[in-house]
C-alpha cells in the first residue's frame, strides 16, 4: 500500500463508525459500534470519549489488547487496527477533547466521573481493498 | 426486551453488513465486515459463506470463540452476540446456502475447496437501544 498513514487516515476520517473490540474474562471477542475517533495521531494513536461506568472500559483495564475497525461498505474497503487500548481518566485527556455539546451525554461536564477517554494505540494492521488483504506494521512512538 | 427473536432477528435482517470478530493467537481480538448472514435460525444460528483460506478460518479453527454484531447506525441501535464459529466444509452445509450467482467468489461452484460455510451458534447477547444495554441469554438445541 502506498501511503499508508494517508490511505488507511483517509478511511479512518471518512468512516461514520468506529467498531471496537475487546476480549472478554471468558476469552470471547466484544465488538461494538461507537462513535468515530475524536482525536487521531496519524493512525497510530485514537482517542475516544466514552461511559466510565460502561463494559468496554473495565473489560479494557483487565485487558488491554484491542482492534478498532473502520469501513467502506460503498467500495468494499476496510482496515482493522491492532493493538492496547488505555483507560485515560485524568483532566489533561479529558479536557484535550472535550466539545461542547458533550453534555448531552456527561451532564456533569468535563469533570464527570462518568466521562473518561480511551486511547487506542496501534501497533499493526490489514487493509482489505480490491478483495485483497495486507498486512502491516506501524511504528511506534 | 420484548420477544427477543423478533427484535433482535428483525435488527440482523435489515443491517447491511455484519461484523465478525474473533481472537487471534497473541490474544487480540481481530474484527471485519461481512455480508449479511446467508441463513439465520432464529437468533441461535447464523450461516455465513466465506473463503476457507481466509485468516478468520485459521483463527476459528484454533479458537472457536466468536462473536457477531449488528447495528443500526440511524436509530442507534446495536446488538452483539457471543457464541461459537464452526467452519463447515462438508457438501450438505456448503449446497445448503449456495447461491446463484456465488460462481463470482468461488470460480469452481459449490465444491470450490476454497468455499467454506461459517456457521455461528450464540449464547448469550447484549442488545443496545435508547442508549440503554441489556443482557440477555439465548436458548440452545
Amino acid at each position: 500500500m502506498k501511503d499508508q498513514t494517508r490511505t488507511v487516515g483517509s478511511l479512518i476520517d471518512r468512516a461514520g463508525v468506529s467498531i471496537i473490540s475487546s476480549v472478554d474474562r471468558d476469552g470471547f471477542p466484544n465488538s461494538k459500534a461507537m462513535l468515530p475517533p475524536r482525536r487521531r495521531e496519524g493512525i497510530a494513536r485514537l482517542f475516544f470519549t466514552t461511559n466510565t461506568s460502561s463494559l468496554r472500559v473495565g473489560q479494557y483495564l483487565a485487558d488491554p489488547k484491542a482492534c478498532v475497525y473502520f469501513f467502506d461498505q460503498r467500495f468494499f474497503k476496510g482496515v482493522m487496527l491492532r493493538g492496547t487500548m488505555e483507560v485515560l481518566r485524568d483532566s489533561a485527556a479529558k479536557e484535550m477533547i472535550w466539545q461542547d455539546g458533550d453534555e448531552m451525554y456527561y451532564p456533569k461536564g468535563v469533570t464527570d466521573p462518568d466521562y473518561c477517554v480511551l486511547c487506542f494505540t496501534a501497533r499493526s494492521g490489514r487493509y482489505y481493498s480490491s478483495f485483497k488483504s495486507e498486512e502491516f506494521e506501524i511504528a511506534g512512538d
